[in-house]
């Protein structure tokens, strides 16, 4: 079932950076530990035909992380890892991403997550990622992000709608 | 004695990210060291009328730092903090960098440091920082970093120049 909120994300031509927003009808503190806790975020994140591994998840200023998604069929791996420079929780975190698929590394790009609380209980995700190069974030545009990220928040708006995370 | 090698700044107008570029006379190896080992880096690093300590540096890939300047004359401490992305000794670094004396927190930059490999035993440092907004990197160029980047990167030539870091 399509969601009622949907997924926008803002690139503007020449800049190296763009934003995701997208509104969840959870409270913050929910959304938050969908989005941080290692046993909620295997269930939601990545796209429907891929499974999700946390290899590791230090969530803490100064931490770090490393996450695997794994084609169900057995394609084959994509990892992505960075370092977490702030947690301010539940309505901020700074991290560096990268993702290890691409020919050569340093292609690195910084992440700000904010969670803003709406009325009635819903909560606004915004994510602004600024990138080493305009043509970084237009490769990362490019290799199918935009479908993932939306296959994710929907089983995301599933997560939170079930018992599994509100009790 | 001003030194022969320029501190180059690039800046343009509307991006969110500078590049600073410096080289030094003598080899690469050398230069990596006095760049990330804490007893050399007190040395060098910011302006003439600061002293450097550093507060805490793990010089690795997940790994983090917190360095402080004080005025020699008791005025105030300024600290700034990142994590470590990657280093890949003694090629190249990638980190987070947030200075602390801001009102707000949250105005994060990615530095990518690189060294390069000169003829005759000389390196060029290269730096790129990428911001949150054009007006956080506009904000920290005109915080007086430039006088203290040029003060720093002479000090440091005096150090690679002696027998200190040589031996």
């Amino acid at each position: 079932m399509p969601s009622k909120n949907a997924t926008k994300i803002t690139a503007d031509k020449g800049k190296q950076e763009f934003f995701i927003e997208r509104e969840f009808e959870a409270p913050r503190e929910l959304v938050y530990r969908a989005l941080s806790e290692p046993e909620f975020l295997v269930q939601w994140m990545g796209p429907n035909d891929m499974e999700m591994r946390i290899d590791k998840l230090d969530n803490r200023s100064g931490g770090s992380y490393r996450f695997v998604h794994s084609l169900c069929n057995g394609g084959g791996e994509f990892g992505f890892n960075g370092t977490i420079h702030e947690v301010a929780a539940p309505e901020r975190v700074i991290r560096t991403f990268e993702f290890e698929g691409l020919p050569e590394r340093g292609h690195v790009s910084l992440e700000f997550l904010t969670l803003i609380e709406l009325p009635e209980n819903r909560t606004r995700l915004m994510v602004q990622s600024v990138f080493k190069s305009v043509e970084d974030r237009d490769g990362l545009l490019q290799s199918g992000m935009e479908g993932g990220l939306k296959e994710g928040y929907q089983k995301l708006d599933e997560l939170l709608a079930s018992s599994i995370v509100n009790n």
